[in-house]
């Protein structure tokens, strides 16, 4: 397998990005490209002890920032890492593409440039896997559709329960909607008639509406919502936990006592901040488009990217992209 | 002043909400009417010491149930604590009423039946006054229209600023839109539009778009949201605050020398709970509806009840209700 990465991805790009692609090199036994900059790649990877590592550079000379505006850089970059990399697994020379750069880049080269959309899918959804409380969920969209029809809901719900079930091995995940109550006569107009649609759909697990604290006790294995409402509730979930364990930490270090009772404790906010941790699952895929893209955050460290990469391997080797192609049809 | 105090309100009631009230009276030396059920009430209060308070019990036969249909139950339960509590303060015998009661079923009883619409307001909003982070930010609509149109948010805007300033003596309350980023592109269409006519709304400190992290560091004093997506955005608040707190007390008992750790840290997670603590405001006000009605949680204790109507006094006493028809002509 040949899995292509994003070098200039994360906000400290290239070293992140290099080192996890370094780690999954080593950990996969996988070949792995890595689009961007060559001279920082080369630079970088200078600091790895890569000898036998299956790890090619393939030179981009542009980058997509953070800050660029997904349409119109995807229009003027066209030598960005991004369409390179994407290009390489349109053409038919790699497998997947991970990137923690722009997510509104990504998705924009992708579908409108290099890979395109499955047939049949009306619009892609970004998705997330995230340790949301008791357990890993997967939540989509979380960012590329501000504004949705029913059917966009639907077909989200049929490619994230098609990514839990291949990829990450969940038997017949049970898919909710986002809502502000359990109970059907809950939701806005937009949850209520995909509510309708969803009951006809014989192949997902739907399980109704869910709210926020039924997600954290793990009710459900699939979240749905439109992008403006997953990617609130998914930036208020990141925010708030930081914050909680901010608080924490301030209140510990504001007395002698409390300073000592939280060194005694630290295995405990060890143990805390790794079920916690985001990065555990790297990555999760731009569903929709035509071949594997995983996204992951921009704060990404290497163990992240690292993990990001395995991701890409897991959705590859699922046949996600033929399901999906399946599944919408 | 006379307050009225819905004593069928929280989920244990009356007991809390009897507690509270009898706190209040003490503090702060005003009236409270008690209604509900005059025998539950009676028992209850014989339970205090409320000798020399001015309390009053005001019976009511129905109680709107948690579990009941916010429209139907307005409609069939005329006799409700909310009806009778609401009613007293529409025909002048009381200056505010407090309930943690079914909100559905107090903004339905208030706005169809008892206390009616401010002239001018197009729809009432759900407000919360909630310690979100670095400081306390009012979030209004939490939940009474799931489906706005701009005009709806600017209202909110209007009103929750109004509250922000004259009950909260917040200064020149910098008011923003719940988004999906900061930039003026972001956003839902209903945001957007929304944008667009805040900047030409001169009486409001309107400071643009915010998403969820900026709230948490207390970039603004008022969160404006349509009632679906400002639900989910505090429930998922409430509902992650709860989950860390309860993954660091788990993982801190998972050993004795980190639960040692714990025992001494246990002053820094006393200050921890009163930082994240929603009971120390109680309650926010109805806006929009004509006369002061104020919200608190269903899971409210006496304390919170008695913080609720401290609230309900500083709005009577702000004269919002006076504002907010001048605000909104």
């Amino acid at each position: 397998m040949r899995i292509v990465v994003d070098a200039m991805g994360t906000d400290a790009h290239p070293a992140p990005d290099v080192a996890g692609a370094v780690q999954a090199a080593r950990a996969l036994g996988d070949e792995i490209i890595l689009v961007g900059d060559e001279s920082q790649i080369k630079a970088e990877l200078a600091k790895h002890k890569a000898a036998g590592l299956k790890l090619e550079v393939v030179h981009a000379s542009e980058v997509i920032e953070m800050t660029d505006k997904p349409a119109e850089s995807a229009k003027h970059k066209s030598n960005s890492s991004i369409h390179v990399g994407t290009q390489l697994v349109a053409d038919g020379k790699a497998d997947a593409f991970v990137s923690a750069g722009n997510t509104g880049g990504t998705l924009a080269v992708s579908t409108l440039y290099t890979l395109k959309r499955i047939k049949g899918v009306l619009r892609p959804a970004v998705t997330v896997v995230y340790p949301l409380g008791v357990k890993k969920v997967v939540v989509a969209d979380i960012g590329a559709n501000t504004d949705c029809k029913p059917e966009f809901l639907v077909q989200f719900a049929i490619m994230a329960s098609l990514y839990a079930e291949l990829a990450l091995h969940v038997e017949r995940p049970r898919v909710a909607l986002l809502s502000n109550g359990e109970e059907a006569e809950k939701g806005n107009i937009l949850v209520k008639e995909t509510a309708a649609l969803m009951l006809t759909m014989t192949a997902i697990n739907y399980i109704g509406n869910i709210e926020p604290k039924e997600v954290i006790r793990g009710h459900a294995d699939v979240i749905i919502a439109d992008g403006f409402t997953g990617n609130v509730f998914i930036k208020m979930y990141e925010a708030t936990t930081r914050f909680v364990t901010d608080v924490v930490r301030e209140e510990i270090g504001a007395s002698p006592i409390t300073l000592l009772g939280g060194a005694l404790s630290r295995p405990a906010f060890q143990r805390v901040r790794k079920r916690l941790d985001p990065f555990e699952v790297g990555g999760a895929p731009l569903l929709g488009v035509n071949g594997v893209v995983i996204i992951a955050h921009g704060r990404s460290n290497a163990f992240a990217i690292s993990n990001a990469i395995t991701r890409a391997k897991e959705a590859v080797e699922s046949g996600l992209v033929e399901a999906i192609q399946a599944g919408v049809a």
